[in-house]
């Protein structure tokens, strides 16, 4: 405890995010996957048609494939009368060139035969046996879906960077792409750090508690597209902390949690330091003013803050973006809502207070009991933020509530 | 195309999804999932403390442990000096009871020693050798996080019914619990119909054209808390797709896409009335007129829209409502952005319209080409809605996007 220090320097939020957005490289590996496997990862470089959607004219309508000029001057009163010639199912076509004065029966998504070039719909005609009346005029391209009106071949359809959505994969569908190109996603080590941690499913001995921290890092890991890789706890000690940093070039990221206290704090500062260069160490925000990033072998280094709370509450503002930005994911579109604080709350001067709140008869209720406490998050939908030169907030006044989910 | 007929009745939007929320009976399967996997998932009954957590006394600072009454009076001037007895570490607990006169080095998390009741800020001691002096008193209790004061035992720390994100996962963790007990994912299977649908990956032949919708309804289906069992084609026959409704009993729901015409929209509705029932078939919407719902077996059998827009779109609007009450999962919080139009819209008379639109500088720029159209999905950022008794929306006017991400 001797070696004890104070933070060096405290850094704003905002400034620790832009230092964030400074260290962290976007990944480069790449990858292929098969389409339907494909959600939410990110394309590495642009799409060309390889085909036209849809691949021939087709008919928009059920209805009748027709020479339109055969049409002109159509009425109920004075129909033209045309030759039904053949019947075409969806998924059907014909070799048969339309000739004069016969039309096909055509269901709506099948190609149009060769010699029509319009499709009169089947509200406006009759059939008599192979006779079919035409009530309607129709123009040349009547009722056609052209061939690449849709997608055009060699037209750019998906560009580099993008993220898949449904609809994305649906477009390579159309094309017949059953794989992909993306960038991989980024592999990060979640260290939980401790002599006190046990891990989950063993009995507990006096003293210990359970690591909560790994579990709820990995799945906001999971949750922004990179895949976590669970450690049990390191104890606090230089060589195996040391052990543990040394690992960082298997690793897009290594994520420490644990040692909220400044002296065990000062443990991981000092080891990476052997390691690697501190990019920032205490943010004037609270919970959270220990959380400590650093480069070792130009991979990012996160020490989160041990207690529960205050690890999960950075993570969602400090790891998110930095994930986000290795996994070149958009940033994340915050969901809000504004409503009434149901209490006066005071915050901590001179640093930024995120304040957990649930929301209740469209209010928002301060749940924060205190750092170390994990139910101020699992009763909370969201947090309010409390700027660094706001005091008080006062009962009733709105507040924007981001919400977790 | 002679048994071709007209819808039965129109319904709208709204009457559609109250149809849904009315048909479709959450699933009550439950499995056993380990708590890493447990993420989003949906819990079956109330989870109670088996454990306080902390699960001792602990120190909430670094510093010394005491007897609160042996610091009353100390102050820098004339400090109070107590043996140091022994050095506990995070993690480290100790046998020996706290003597009078004496005080123990603690960290941030240890266990309090018997006989101690307050922990003094190492920031307000001094140290010489074995003798520590205390600058300042502390009352009982001071630095202390008490038993339980997180969680205590027997306390309900979980709701049935609720979902699970990582603070709620985390406190499973602190709780030492590996499973969790979760309603099964509905298992539903996605037909896509069509003689001409060809499989993504095989070589199209004349008239063909690639299956898209059993992807796009697929990952949207696994958006949503769904297992979707994704087929290949099956042709527009009464024989085939009766094969298909007969699966029933076999799936949670079955989701066809395709005939979009009135011709083929019938074949599947008449198969089904002679398995089941008709809940709903047409709606006052564009696009997707067509899409019908059905019970068979008292599964909901749904038929989207075949063209891609329509179905995709269709799915995000009825299917989606459906998929969530089934999984047991909170209605869907939509992201929403507000900008001015970029160009005037006309609205289809007598239908809620649905225009996809991508936002470019600030504004909301249609991109929809027609139903049959992908690239009006891939482009899109979102959609508006047009309600049923607007005609026009006016260039510049502020319209609210639903985001598709």
């Amino acid at each position: 405890m001797n070696k004890m220090t104070q933070f060096k320097e405290l850094i704003s939020y905002e400034e620790a995010l832009e230092r964030i957005r400074k260290s962290i490289k976007p990944i480069r590996r790449t990858e292929i996957v098969p389409i339907e496997k494909a959600l939410n990862r990110v394309l590495t470089e642009d799409i060309v048609a390889n085909m036209s959607v849809p691949p021939f004219d087709r008919a928009a309508m059920d209805g009748y494939a027709v020479k339109a000029q055969e049409t002109f001057g159509a009425s109920p009163f004075e129909p033209k009368t045309l030759k039904l010639t053949e019947i075409l199912h969806a998924g059907a076509s014909s070799n048969r060139v339309l000739g004069k004065g016969e039309c096909v029966q055509i269901a709506t998504g099948s190609p149009i035969p060769k010699g029509a070039d319009a499709v009169v719909m089947v509200e406006f005609t009759e059939r008599n046996g192979n006779d079919v009346n035409i009530l309607k005029p129709v123009y040349p391209g009547a009722n056609i879906s052209p061939k690449g009106e849709d997608v055009g071949k060699d037209q750019v359809v998906l560009r580099a960077g993008e993220q898949f959505f449904p609809a994305r994969i649906g477009v390579l569908a159309a094309l017949g792409r059953k794989e992909v190109k993306v960038y991989e996603k980024p592999r990060i080590m979640v260290v939980p750090t401790g002599t006190e941690i046990q891990e989950v499913g063993s009995p507990l001995q006096e003293g210990q508690i359970y690591d909560v921290n790994s579990y709820t890092l990995s799945l906001v890991l999971s949750e922004n597209g990179a895949i976590p890789i669970r450690c049990k706890a390191v104890p606090d000690t230089d060589h195996e902390i040391g052990k543990a940093v040394k690992k960082s070039p298997d690793y897009d990221m290594i994520v420490f949690s644990g040692g909220s206290s400044v002296g065990e704090r000062d443990l991981l500062r000092n080891v990476i330091q052997e390691f690697g260069t501190i990019v920032f160490h205490g943010i004037q925000i609270k919970p959270g003013k220990p959380t400590l990033l650093a480069l070792v072998t130009g991979k990012p280094v996160f020490g989160m803050p041990g207690y529960p709370t205050s690890c999960l509450l950075n993570a969602y503002l400090l790891l998110v973006p930095a994930i986000r930005q290795m996994a070149r994911l958009p940033r994340k579109i915050e969901k809000t809502v504004k409503v009434p604080l149901a209490q006066r709350v005071a915050s901590a001067s001179g640093r930024t207070q995120f304040l957990t709140v649930k929301i209740k008869d469209n209010q928002a209720c301060p749940v924060f009991k205190h750092s170390g406490a994990i139910t101020s998050m699992t009763e909370a939908d969201g947090y309010i933020v409390l700027p660094i030169n706001i005091d008080v907030i006062e009962k009733n006044q709105e507040v924007t509530v981001f919400l977790f989910d």
